[in-house]
């Protein structure tokens, strides 16, 4: 089984902290211990968010906004690979090319940001078309998919299960409404639908929750369906 | 005036013909001799098309077709490059830091596709915030945005002038109709929203079109402006 | 048994097509099946053809020219490993080290041109040269070498088999006289002399040729036949 | 007059503050105002210090903790970029071909880290040397070279001026002593003994102190004279 | 005018000797002073041909002497540099679209080889050609071209004038006799017929001879004319 | 066993001798075959010390001259690379990652320079460090590390033991000398020491006493032991 996971910098790094990264580095090793192929790609956080936030005050574009993002996602993504043992390959990947040479060849692939324009999210969702994944996995800091941003919203409700056509809908709108913030973005909604990608998105602040959620499709955050799929066949016993 | 002209596939090469190349090259010099700072960004075309469908009947996955597609943008480039003259950067720009750093060097910077997941409008709008432009135009093969898919909508009318909020709406409903093209995609529609730049987008099958445009302001197309904007001083007599 | 394969532009790509191109990946995946080590160099064809006319006419210089079409044989490049299966190296080499790297790794990989003033003729000499290749196989739209252009000339009569240096003079002639076309140019006929490289010349047309050719040396081509060589062992019972 | 200044880390960027950076920018376009071709390399600060903590528990290197660190000092390098005006090379120098270059054609060039091993105040020595600047300026958090850790010795006392060679035995003896901290490093020093380059060591915590250093030789810090030589002609009246 | 000078290792370093660099670089000083922009392009002389020796002795195959060349070839471009004031792009161009932009923007040039099975003599001609100079001239240990290798045959006579074909046809002759050296070798000289690009061959082993070839066409080797050419005009008074 | 083995310029190449590489490989195969993993750093010799004269005499200042002492070590490492088998990575590597990703995958990696201001001695301390080595071995042209220089003070005493706090201090006495010359230098000593790594500085004019030194601690040179270390396991019976 071929796995992406997209561990956000919320979720991730929020502040820096070892033994967060050392969980989900666990984590990836368990996965990687049962078989699968994984590529991870890592958020910015609260470094990130910093830094941006100095360049945004000295007159940076947004352009160079994202650069300094992206440069911040692949310093938390050495920090992973230094966790991880020697299954890893030690260069963080900058393209899907070098991301998909690794996993074929047997390894474990990090990847951070990739091109001002594009979140670690919609890398996620392109590298997980690029290699073909089974799966593909939002760790993200509220468990799954709502109707609307549940931090300002209410009346916003849990999708146990959706297709990627109803994601983009929602997230859609989401992001119509200023303020709010939707579990994955537009872009990555939008490549999901594209590559018909079996798509798990979970409150990943608590590590643990990937693995049963990875290995048996148990966990309490929203199934993106493709229109006519049913149960991965990877999970039926 | 510093202004970014994407000049799209169907535009520069439905099919490959020097004179529509020409065409292009002669109206971004006419613009450069009248003091412009010029970046351009060209899409794919027919070449572009007809690789990606073969590619797509061997099996290629969307990543790989999207990379088919950069590859052709950049030979395309190339073609503008050839039919510009010696003020132009030789060297087809791979990412926004060269593209701006030979615009902030007196040269004409040509740029095809960057990345998977984005295409050339997306492009161009990341390039007109970065290098912090006066007026991004597009020249495509519709002469502006309009409510709906004119083409697959006998009620789609044309907006003259549009926010970029506005843009955004409609753009994003137009996706959502499978089988509808909008003039630029959604990705490039929030760049535009986010940079508050000046855009305009009009018909460039014909390329004399696009030098009053930018000159005077003048075209039949749609004006997007930024909230609170007016009339741009560069146009002012 | 290593084999270095140099499929034309003429026979992978006069027009795009996906069989053919699928055509000559099952050859491919044929051969490296049957234990062969492959490195394949694919040509521009059709597509190169008219981009090149069209940049002459812009005013490109020769170098320009050479570049646009090492860009098709690339995208070309692209098809064929599109085509093949999980074996192929997912990059199109850019120079003889990725190349051989790949192949010592176990990898099919596939390369276009690589710089102005080569063809892809000799890329595949000096690939074959530089893996040490038990075999190079120019898989052309003539079967093989003629005493002249047989195009242009009726009394051109087809070598069987002959020396490198005898082809280098072969290919000497015919290139001396303007409008007439070799199978491979001069300076691969160099490459080979120098590699000393058992050579075979066929028509790969039909891409069921390549296979007998390759496996057991059955074509109705040319055999370019290194000074003091005989039948390779690895044909031998 | 040209000037490469080496501002450490602790001094841009001890936390991240907009307002810091920004002061230097200011110093840097003040001297570049003043005919000033400059070259700036920036040290890694508090960000760095806790990335290099965080992936120390992790099981790093040493290697991959100078990796990190030198990704930080990019990142730096790109807030005092977006900090400065149209006159800044707006990519981060990655060697010293690069910013020597930027430098040459009337660019103000900004460095970070370049390789595990060296610190940035290496890269400032090097970098000094390659241009052949006439000044190298260290903005540090001490005000000069002290004959010992002023803040482990209360018997250090400071250099007005001294030679290189005295520099290189001075900062020897310091190193020596584990826990203490030379204002420079030692393999700087034994560059700026090599380069016989003309050096300031000042502290830079309010950068306005630099611009008297560089224009006029006015500051409290320590002179480091080459052999032989004496007061700069570009400062005589 | 625009001039492309091939200075052969056998002239510029047959053994290691800064005068001989020195020299060379001198005259490149006074044509860039009376206006000529320059590529300069080196070769590889004794060093090369010692590595290369031991190299075969080891076992490497032809590409990688080819590369252990170029690399030498480009250790003797930095020499040049390192000789050349402050006009000169500090970096060897790895690539004629490198070589190109420096020229374009009013430095010297100076390259090595750039890919196995490409001479130094042929990266000229297509740098020439590339450039669009006006003059490329072959500083080489023979005064010019001859009807065969004067050094094994006596009845071998110079060419005081011939067109590039005369040249093909002469090389190609040359270069069938085992043991014979040609000037310049057949790839440069077919591009030099390509390109239809005025050439001078002459004895550059003394490099003020070069001074008066550029910039009067005096000289006593051979000129090489393109068909229907003529005295070119920039001689004329 | 994982060991990096520092072949200093003046053991390898004091002179360009295919049969000296060609020991050297023999010991590298040797220990591979033996179930080592290894990574060799090259150093320049005599013909890094003609270029770098000639380079001097032409006015390079001291980081060109640097470079070109890199270029020099990285055609050494083709020579080696050339002589030893298949089980070599054919490029060689330009930074740690690059050496260490070979490493992992199985290679022998073969290195050069990497930075000006840093010997190959520090290359191979760094390298040693990267990859986490048991053993890192220099074999250079003095049997060990001796309490000044043997070359220039008759009193110098071998040490056969010694803690690396001691080797930095003994190196950074020789090298205050002037005209005085260290086995290894003192950036390398204090990465050494920085990574606890077990050395070894013995007399590898002879390549046949490096086998012994590393597969059994056998050697007459100067064992480097980081505190508290005592015989390393893997030479226990």
């Amino acid at each position: 089984m071929r796995v992406v996971i997209s561990i956000g910098g919320s979720v991730l790094a929020p502040d820096l902290d070892a033994r967060r990264v050392e969980g989900h580095a666990s984590v990836v090793e368990t996965l990687a211990r049962d078989g699968c192929e994984i590529g991870a790609v890592v958020g910015g956080g609260g470094v990130a968010r910093d830094y941006i936030g100095a360049a945004r005050d000295l007159g940076a574009n947004e352009v160079q906004l994202d650069q300094i993002g992206i440069d911040v996602t692949r310093i938390n993504a050495r920090l992973l690979i230094a966790a991880l043992g020697s299954q890893v390959d030690p260069k963080v990947a900058h393209d899907y090319e070098d991301a998909g040479d690794a996993i074929r060849r047997g390894d474990i692939s990090v990847m951070g940001g990739v091109m001002p324009g594009q979140t670690t999210d919609a890398v996620a969702a392109a590298l997980a078309e690029y290699v073909d994944a089974d799966l593909l996995v939002y760790a993200t800091s509220v468990d799954g998919v709502f109707s609307a941003d549940p931090n300002t919203d209410p009346d916003a409700t849990k999708f146990e299960e959706m297709t990627a056509a109803e994601l983009v809908d929602v997230i859609g709108d989401i992001e119509m409404n200023a303020g709010s913030s939707a579990p994955v973005d537009l872009l990555a909604a939008k490549l999901i639908e594209r590559a018909k990608m079996r798509t798990i998105v979970l409150d990943g602040t608590d590590p643990d929750r990937i693995t049963p959620a990875v290995l048996r499709g148990e966990h309490t955050g929203t199934d993106i369906i493709p229109e006519g799929g049913d149960e991965p066949t990877y999970w039926a016993p």
